[in-house]
């Protein structure tokens, strides 16, 4: 193994941010209950954001036009327009939340920086994620940064050509066995999976992964013992 | 002059944009008509996405959230949701609308192709740009397209500097004063100026430039005049 380049997810890899769309989501069904019982407020929003996902794709601001027209939608038209502006403020709290760095992740970077080229690769709102790189305080350890709008094979490929190395040559790292490992192993790329304990729907895999370039890990920390 | 690299501006400079931005407010202004002016409604919703800009960016995401934010405080709150679902309505068409090329583009892209590094250097939101260039069918003549969240002096440097260039040797093409054309010459970069019948707000210029890397042309058909 030569590993030359080590890309790292950013939401939920890095930094907090599924919990924040949770915490935004029990502010959504509090908001919606005289009209939904809880489960059917979060069935409907998941089923707005799956039709959504085409025109909008991933991020707040795709999220809160969903909560919008899931809301009008459910009320059937009575909701109160302050209720409106209210979701709005909430996906405004959201886009202006602090980062709040994950254990072990500064340690991680520090040690391998300088050893390996490092990247990170995240999808999502372009202006969201580089503000919230910024304030991370974590660019100086990356060589580059890459905000795709999906991650798939098509993208982990023109990724891996970009950077002028070989798939046997990039180790992804993430929390997503959708997004960060599967498509990864598909094009002959090293992954590594660190669980966090929150995962968006839309994210599970409910299977096992045996793959000869796939490692489970139970911390970021643990890349270290395998890498450096 | 030893130009080395064309980046082409994306939106009204290879394909209509900003007339799909009018068209919608339109429509904006006629379902706030009972409410107010047309003139009012038109400076309330820029001063809207002005405050937004920040924490939204660019793009039609951002321009359907301030529609319906202004749309509820216009009419204090008695806007029907039957009409703030047709906001999002207008925005989802604007994101499927299509791809309509300027006079004369794929001329001159096929005319410089092999002979240039082209690239395309836009802002705005990721996903629609992405689907922009797939739909226009001009992906094949750019080297490397970039989709940045702001034109400015830093962001032209960051791409110069990944182009491997120096900005001397660097041209950009493109309708935005604002955003093409100032901040490349500030950093000692080529900039000719294509205008287009139709410019946002934000992006006009009142001032003549002069500068002996900047030129103006009439149409985008011209540079073949001055560079090939």
């Amino acid at each position: 193994m030569a590993i030359k380049v080590i890309a790292f997810d950013a939401d939920d890899t890095l930094w907090v941010n599924e919990p924040y769309f949770r915490e935004a989501e029990e502010q959504f069904c509090d908001l919606m209950e005289d009209y939904l019982p809880r489960h059917s407020v979060q069935r409907e929003l998941l089923a707005t954001e799956i039709a959504n996902l085409p025109p909008y794709g991933y991020g707040i601001k795709a999220f809160m036009l969903s909560m919008i027209e899931a809301a009008i939608k459910m009320s059937s038209g009575t909701i109160k327009s302050e209720s409106l502006l209210r979701l709005i403020e909430i996906g405004k709290d959201m886009l202006d939340k602090p980062i709040v760095l994950l254990e072990g992740v500064e340690e991680v970077l520090q040690a391998l920086h300088g050893k390996y080229r490092l990247v990170m690769a995240t999808k999502g709102d372009l202006l969201d994620q580089e503000k919230k790189l910024q304030k991370s305080g974590l660019a100086k350890y990356f060589h580059h940064t890459e905000i795709v709008s999906e991650k798939k094979e098509t993208e982990y490929e023109r990724i891996i050509s970009h950077l002028d190395v070989e798939p046997s040559e990039f180790l992804m790292i993430g929390n997503s066995l959708k997004s960060d490992v599967l498509p990864v192993l598909n094009i002959g790329g090293h992954a590594y999976h660190v669980p966090y304990h929150v995962t968006w729907e839309l994210e599970k895999v409910d299977r096992k992964i045996e793959h000869e370039n796939f490692r489970q890990l139970k911390t970021i920390t643990d890349l270290l013992q395998f890498i450096s």
